[in-house]
């Protein structure tokens, strides 16, 4: 198998999480293996190598653990995309519709330098919108979004579609 | 200066943060600089690193910004311990006390085999209720707490005091 094969074939689905009828792609056993957690960064790795990346823009909470990562082993900055509510520091704050009700993300003002390339970070791509407001925060912020990576795609979810205009990199779709 | 020194010094004070009288210790500009954020994760690698860890159990949400990277380092298994209703498989979960209420945390319960060599990591030690509910975590899950790792301790909270029985590891203390 290849990596990307390695890697879909250890994601575990749990049926019916959060609610009845959907089937949730669980990455725990990706993280627990460190072989495995290990491809998926050099997977991201593999894709942002040429990219001139000078930040990483992990998001709230799955995407800080791929996203340390990376800008540890690539030597570069971290910011948090949060939560509203979290960030100590003068934040722009994003909202954006979920399917009941909606959802608000920040990122601190200072976090990026103007015109610096940034990499968005997430697991997981689903309908889009959270990674759509995280990819407007950072420019707000000043950034350039290079690349949106995420390990996984949903891609009956048309997440793409949300993310428009952005290169975007999600090497497991299901 | 010393690396904690340096550390300390590049966290940023915020007044009235998350409410008016709270001094907040924001360590974003540790994650920001690939320098100081390496210094952080090389303080928590020299504490394991004669402690035979066999997975890091990092917490909801900031303590995976360090707990990932000294995954990846120390080339073990990462295991996150969520706030309640986020983690799909079947867990464990602990509740503990809050100044106003109460908070629920959950782990996988197959996230350790029996008796493994477990380190706890978060970025900050306050009054020490997540932590403990996180070790206690750990241990319904048959891992072995071998010790809790903070990068900042708010020593006027006396964490220390609910992690009593823990080794506990905290090198930056206001």
């Amino acid at each position: 198998m290849t990596d990307v094969e390695t890697i879909a074939a250890a994601i575990r689905d749990v049926p019916d999480f959060p609610k009845p009828g959907i089937l949730f792609k669980d990455i725990t056993p990706l993280l627990a293996d460190p072989v495995l957690f290990k491809a998926c960064t050099e997977l991201f790795m593999a894709r942002l190598a040429d990219e001139r990346i000078a930040k990483i823009a992990a998001i709230d909470a799955r995407g800080f653990l791929f996203g340390s990562v990376l800008a540890d082993r690539m030597n570069i900055g971290l910011v948090p995309i949060r939560k509203k509510g979290k960030l100590p520091y003068k934040s722009h704050e994003e909202t954006y519709d979920l399917e009941y009700g909606s959802a608000t993300l920040a990122v601190h003002e200072d976090a990026f330098s103007a015109g610096e390339r940034v990499a968005v970070i997430d697991d997981l791509l689903a309908t889009g919108g959270t990674a759509a407001a995280s990819c407007r925060l950072v420019e707000r912020a000043g950034g350039h979004v290079a690349v949106a990576c995420f390990l996984v795609e949903l891609g009956f979810l048309n997440g793409r579609q949300a993310l428009e205009g952005y290169d975007t990199f999600a090497p497991v779709v299901f």
